[in-house]
């Protein structure tokens, strides 16, 4: 995938764009995506000329990129530019509230360079680590924080279990239910991504899902049941929770990544029943929540309070930093598959 | 299984009780159960002897015959009475709260006498119809006036889907619903049910399950889609039910009772990412709930307000009666096959 995507170095006078080129069959390949170089546009009188500092990917991507979309917010349609969340940096202004130079939280997609007219734009000032406005101070960390404090609701010494422990939103659930006194147990792709979560993040305990005795070792874990499962993958995994849901459990639904791929649809075995039975039986509180609902003032709160945890070190933001916007569709791909840790951005400029 | 179960007829100084002989694999059959005959029991002192006049029929009852229970009531024990509501009269009293003649709530199951010492009995006083005490005035209507109510909170002009739609539980959910000015859309197997959910209910709708169309007929049925999901079936009347679902929409879990006979677990395709997916993109709140949870204060704003409105003639609580003990087995058979109307009760007295 890489060498197609070489093919164009960026150019000061070339904006060089990816866009969707094929709805995917599971996993994306390099053929769904084209790059694309056409001239920098020029901004018009009440609008700012963006530069691309870093890109977000995240898994939503995924499901945009469907034919049929997700229902919350519209497909990808063919030939335009895959959408995405950016850290940029105003280049020229004809925007009374937007001086040259300024980084802002924006919505540029996969692409060096975006015209805006403001409205979707939101001023960074100075922050030591901008990207983190795409991943702990942004969007996920958000996720974690709606999703774990107002829908999971975890009391201190409640057991939360999080799998993609050490993703961009679990390493967040985790560290949060932490800071609020829960016994946190991490689910995570591999030893390394375990230890991880555990030496670096602080959480109780980490299982590899990919562990043949997976669900044994989860239920060793959680010696008094689990309080607070935040759904983000589904599959095996909530397999394996269902279980050892105590009575009154809650269960944010996030996403479930592990379908997100299902090329054919449903895979596996019908285990609608056992859900339905856990559910039922122990009083579970499912409830599904998209973020984009929340913004406004919860976002302000979610944003001073997480700003303090970050400064003062009590979260630990790991990012993954892929250099080149060449190498967005591989590194989209790997994110799918579970191959980083932390919030993946991709570097267009720094 | 009537042949076997009619070889004892009632007689005033024998007991017949009926027990769990075999865990049944799937639909319940004569040989789960067994009839005995024993002395009528003698009340202690601070005792009462009841001779049970109606028994409540409940799906929940074949959950508690397999070997491993729910969790939220222990499983029936083989050679165990089954158990079972009952309104009972009182016949011989040797406990200051209770007189011989009055007629109470128990649990005595399902046989013809029963000692209690009066913990778990209520008393009835005068009612024109004592059985609406396992029905409409009943748990069966308690648990549609929680679920309902207080989980999924239908506004006026919302659309509530209801399956089961002649049964105890649906036909109460179904007309408490139109009550609070909602379109209500009851689910029922066959033609007949069908007309009588909108005849005599007062349903706007309802949608055969069996017909080859009932997905695309539900649809139709709900232009506006679906606000509320009551949901105590399960299978492919869920499936159908998704896409249809709001942003928002909110499902109380009551049952499952299209898995409760799945001898060998799960069965069918696996639509679990579907299931997933609604729960996620329209942000579904989905809510367990065990009825046993809710006594108290609550249950008696619920009887005041059914009691008024079953008085009132604007909820009708039709019930289907089986004459005979003996008769339990085979009506709790059909009944797991929805083929009843209304609250099936067994009449050992009248």
């Amino acid at each position: 995938m890489k060498a197609i995507m070489t093919s164009l170095e960026p150019q000061p006078s070339t904006n060089r764009r990816i866009t969707l080129a094929a709805h995917p069959h599971g996993l994306p390949v390099a053929s769904d995506f084209k790059l694309v170089a056409e001239p920098v546009p020029r901004p018009g009188q009440g609008q700012v000329l963006l530069r691309t500092q870093f890109l977000s990917l995240d898994p939503y991507m995924r499901n945009l990129m469907d034919k049929t979309g997700p229902g919350y917010a519209p497909p990808v349609a063919l030939g335009t530019t895959m959408p995405g969340g950016t850290v940029s940096r105003v280049i020229e202004s004809r925007h009374p509230a937007y001086r040259t130079g300024e980084l802002v939280l924006a919505n540029s997609g996969w692409q060096d360079y975006a015209v805006s007219d403001g409205n979707d734009l939101q001023a960074l000032g100075d922050m030591a680590r901008p990207s983190l406005a795409l991943g702990a101070l942004g969007m996920p960390g958000f996720t974690a924080h709606i999703g774990l404090l107002d829908i999971g609701r975890p009391k201190a010494g409640e057991t939360v279990v999080v799998a993609a422990a050490t993703g961009a939103v679990g390493a967040m659930v985790g560290q949060i239910a932490k800071l609020k006194g829960a016994r946190v147990v991490g689910i995570a792709g591999g030893a390394d991504k375990c230890r991880q979560a555990v030496a670096e993040l602080g959480f109780d305990a980490c299982i590899d899902r990919h562990d043949p005795l997976f669900a044994a070792q989860l239920a060793a874990a959680c010696p008094a049941g689990i309080d607070v499962y935040f759904e983000n993958v589904g599959g095996e995994v909530l397999l394996a929770v269902l279980p050892l849901l105590n009575i009154g459990a809650r269960m944010p639904v996030c996403g479930f990544v592990a379908h997100y791929n299902d090329a054919a649809g449903s895979s596996g075995a019908n285990y609608m029943p056992q859900f339905l039975a856990a559910i039922l039986q122990k009083r579970v509180h499912v409830q599904g929540f998209i973020i984009l609902d929340h913004y406004g003032p919860r976002f302000d709160v979610f944003r001073r309070e997480m700003a303090q945890w970050v400064h003062s070190g009590q979260i630990q933001a790991r990012e993954s930093v892929v250099d080149g916007l060449e190498n967005a569709a591989t590194a989209l791909s790997d994110l799918l598959q579970g191959r980083h840790a932390g919030k993946v951005v991709v570097r267009l400029e720094a």
